[in-house]
């Protein structure tokens, strides 16, 4: 009895002296596993956010084939410089001004902050598991949100194509993705005003698409149609050059929306993003369907560029919504847009707005409705119809008028129609000393 | 000695309090970390599986750059019609209907189920780690497999150009990818009888592409030839409009192929992904490498078309085995394939069967070979020719069945053919009124 | 008092017989979790780098639509057959021996090292997290290096364009890519004698982009240039077929090159690659703008050409240098490389060497460019310009001369320029039988 009773107490000494280190065994253990997880999971939602960059990059590619195919051949070459120039333009002001201006980090919402010029250098960027939730890293963050930029810049040169001197519009681009773009993005997405009133945009319907939208309803106000687009009350069709190019276009487009919708997530949760990607598919569909229909009805033909417009309606329409309304909504959603897009092209052309690929109509139209759209459909009951209103209305005066105001300096300065001549010939032997294509087919 | 018996006393006090708590600790570090550790794996295998869910979404793409490539330029714009609507059609009636009747959980194996009309909600969605054992979630699960059901539809497509009435093919792409290709589908990848008999089909050489295939060889069946096509026993080229849109469809289709492919894994397993990203692209380069050579044998020049089919049909013939093929074998399987395809065309215009892109040789012809080779060159000693035989028989009955007497109705109803002066004219001009190019080069 | 004494006795003793188990389940669980987690960030690399490999392969149709694009229409099939031939025989050549002659494993750095022909198998490969540091698979692995090997020669064929015999490049492109590249490649990034040296290319300015344009110099040298291209000490333009499709090929290189740099990471270090990725854009833009501004200043025009090819310079002079140097020098390298780019078309001219897409310019010129670049603007102490320089020119010495030599044996053997009736009428209808457009459009 006192030989077992003295065994025990022999391992209770041994238990006694181990046991605290076996406590900071596991301690030790569980720290290290937290940070590697979380390390794991930063790497994965940046591969994505990664993806979703290269995605909206591709966008811009997009952009120039809906142009190009929808513009004329005479002016082939003009297209393409623009939308060429467009990105570029578009990721170094932003990188020098714009993302500054846009994530100030405000300390209380507001109108306006600026966190300075330049980007960090590799020693002060926060690529830690800190800096966004450990959503990505600073450096992910900064070109993804670049990409966006541009975006805006190159909705407004489809509208304008065709007439505009190319460098009042360059000058335009640098003003309106260097300062407008960003100063309105940051009221939501930079945390301003229209946030701390629980305005909700997703992705952009109205921050990127409507701004963009606004910007090109102003340049082609100012600007006028092209020669003989509208004669004696009828409206002539300009064909463009290439409808396989347009077709390419669309489908880059559509393709760089999964990274524009799934990247806003802005992690890779699983979830959130495939479920963005379901509605966002959807509503596409549903507008190529609803522009098929309508386009139909109004045209009595089987219009393709009614139907291509119609995919792109129900994109813009879906995201500001992407990741609060329903599957089966969004079909309802994308379908309005692909209507609502061919009666805002008729309308346009009723009120002699020349708008070479239907940019306001894709663009404006459907980004407004889509805004609207969640505060009809949203599944979180905080968002309200009236605070999407005051959002649209909010940002539709800022960018109409600061594009409006931009466009008239520079038609009084610079000038922003090229000659009638130039027009005419096309702008692509006058300024740029080559055709778009030259094909021999003898 | 009473003293330091005490404060061992003590400390075995200390300890056995404390105790239970270690455990508590231990057990709850572990458990946590699981629950993390699976989360993560879940995050990454699903990014994985949207972007293969992007990839396959630009094959439709390619099929049209394809499609609009070797067709006429007189077709342009119907060809493009035609696809841009698949894919709408496809994913619309996929989520309606499809996908449900494809994956609709039989108790047993069987030949028939169905989970009911329309996708789960938000709330109901299952997007945890217990969903396809982590290897993504419901959303990306649906919106992959509905851009897989989309191309076998498209694949009918390419072969019918040219000559079907717009309308009909709707009406047969609804059907179509609504009901038979998932059907079919369902027997193996629903976990059907094919699957019980032990029949292979790794991401659907058959059940995608050669059921595609089926449907296309009876609709070129039913619809005839194009016009002038075949004259005096000579068969007469039609030269397609555009040999880079062509090209840029088959690369396109290639890139693809990675999600195609590389997403049948159902998730981003790295041993097994890369392995069949390995086998598929050196299956496509030794088809590629296969059709040159078999082009200069039989046409005596360096016929890119079919190099550029050769590729399609290497592609073609690696998916039914991508991930048990050796990399070695991968290329014999490649270039038999890239062989095939050349053979296969010339016979099909033999029995004056046209077929616009060679839509049949490399999606049914090479669909079968692929999966006949998985019988030859599996590493899983299971897999047996003869079983692969069957069910490349019975799914060929079944979809070439199917596809057959739903041209008869369409035929014997609202007609499928356009009217021969549409034909000679084009398709654009008369359905659509535009042109596919107008470009002005003077 | 002694019946406590007893309990806490007890306890003691349950503790002491539990102990040791607790301290197994904390290791055993500690073990667990170290290997899991390295297999998730294995699997979140892998899936990263599979993502790099589908980028720089969709560069190889970049590489298409720019020499097709800026080629002439007579010549686009002929183009169109090298650029869809050339990453065929580049991945199947690799597989069977330049993977292995380029990362032979040296024991000691070295000059030359062979690892044996052909693949693993499925059995063999070391996919473990092992390989690599669980930044991929094998599999990966040799599909990455795959795809960069085949832009070696794809750089060349753009230059020697529209008068080399096909067979020729064909058996070229074999050697180049099979033996010259790999044993160069070696030399750096198999763990050879530059590696030892110290000499710094992250991603390739010199082992891909300048060994490809050696090539490509030494190809223009030997073959001459176009007929009809100097005539009376005047440079005559060559209309390029079409214009969009040189913009389509240039934007999918800069997409590309997001794979192409951010996959030379080895992994998908979140700080690291998202750095990469914005140095590489910004490079991007400050070479197109270059490229514009120079161009203007040269040529008096907005010369869409320049643009383009500056962004192409941009890219090419950041690859050596994308992870060590800052984003705002970065945007020096490109404007640098833009301008370069110009100034090098202008003076190969004056020598009359006849480049078709200014593949010499943009890769050659600007690959050594960016190589030194390193040496002045790396934030690493260990880089410097005189290694850098070293590097260039024994790399430089290298690839001319093996370009050299293989072009004048074929030149003496098989013969290297297509006959003059050929090069005038143009090599589709001679050598391919079709042309690369047919577009009928009144």
């Amino acid at each position: 009895m006192i030989t077992n009773l003295l065994m025990i107490m022999q391992d209770s000494v041994a238990v006694a002296e181990t046991a605290p280190e076996v406590v900071e065994t596991v301690a030790a253990a569980a720290v290290d596993y937290s940070a590697d997880i979380t390390a794991n999971l930063l790497t994965t939602n940046n591969v994505w956010m990664m993806v979703a960059t290269a995605l909206v990059f591709i966008m811009h590619l997009g952009f120039a084939g809906v142009e190009t195919g929808f513009g004329q051949s005479k002016n082939t070459v003009n297209i393409l410089f623009k939308n060429t120039l467009t990105p570029i333009i578009g990721i170094l002001t932003y990188s020098l001004m714009g993302f500054n201006l846009m994530y100030p980090g405000f300390d209380v919402p507001g109108w306006f902050g600026f966190a300075g010029f330049g980007l960090e250098t590799s020693a002060t960027a926060d690529n830690s598991a800190g800096y966004m939730d450990a959503g990505m890293t600073y450096w992910t963050d900064f070109l993804f949100q670049a990409m966006f930029a541009a975006t805006a810049a190159t909705i407004v040169s489809g509208a304008v194509a065709e007439r505009i001197k190319l460098g009042a519009y360059l000058i335009f681009t640098v003003i309106f993705v260097g300062i407008v773009y960003p100063i309105i993005g940051s009221w939501k997405w930079g945390g301003g005003v229209l946030d701390a009133w629980g305005f909700y945009d997703f992705a952009g319907s109205t921050l990127v698409h409507s701004v963009g939208g606004w910007g090109a309803l102003a340049g082609i106000m100012i600007l006028g149609p092209r020669l003989g687009k509208y004669v004696d009350g009828k409206v002539i069709d300009k064909p463009g050059s290439s409808v396989p190019l347009a077709v390419i276009g669309v489908f880059l487009l559509w393709l760089g929306w999964f990274g524009f919708n799934g990247g806003s997530v802005l992690s890779a949760d699983p979830g959130l993003v495939s479920f963005v990607l379901v509605t966002t598919s959807l509503a596409a569909c549903a507008g190529g369907l609803g522009g098929f229909v309508t386009g139909y009805i109004a045209f009595k033909r089987l219009d393709l560029g009614m139907v291509l417009n119609g995919i792109l309606a129900g994109l813009v329409g879906i995201t500001a919504g992407a990741d609060v309304i329903e599957p089966m909504n969004a079909i309802i959603v994308g379908l309005v847009a692909g209507i609502l897009v061919v009666i805002s092209a008729i309308t346009l052309d009723k009120f002699k707005l020349d708008d070479v690929v239907g940019a306001v109509s894709v663009h404006l139209t459907c980004g407004v409705w889509g805004t609207l759209a969640v505060g009809i459909f949203s599944i979180n009951p905080d968002h309200s119809f009236l605070t999407q209103l005051t959002g649209v209305a909010v940002c539709g005066v800022a960018a109409f008028v600061s594009a409006f105001v931009i466009f008239i300096v520079l038609k009084a300065t610079v000038g922003i129609r090229v000659s009638e001549q130039h027009e005419k010939e096309g702008l692509d032997s006058h300024e740029h000393g080559i055709r778009g294509y030259t094909i021999i087919s003898e």
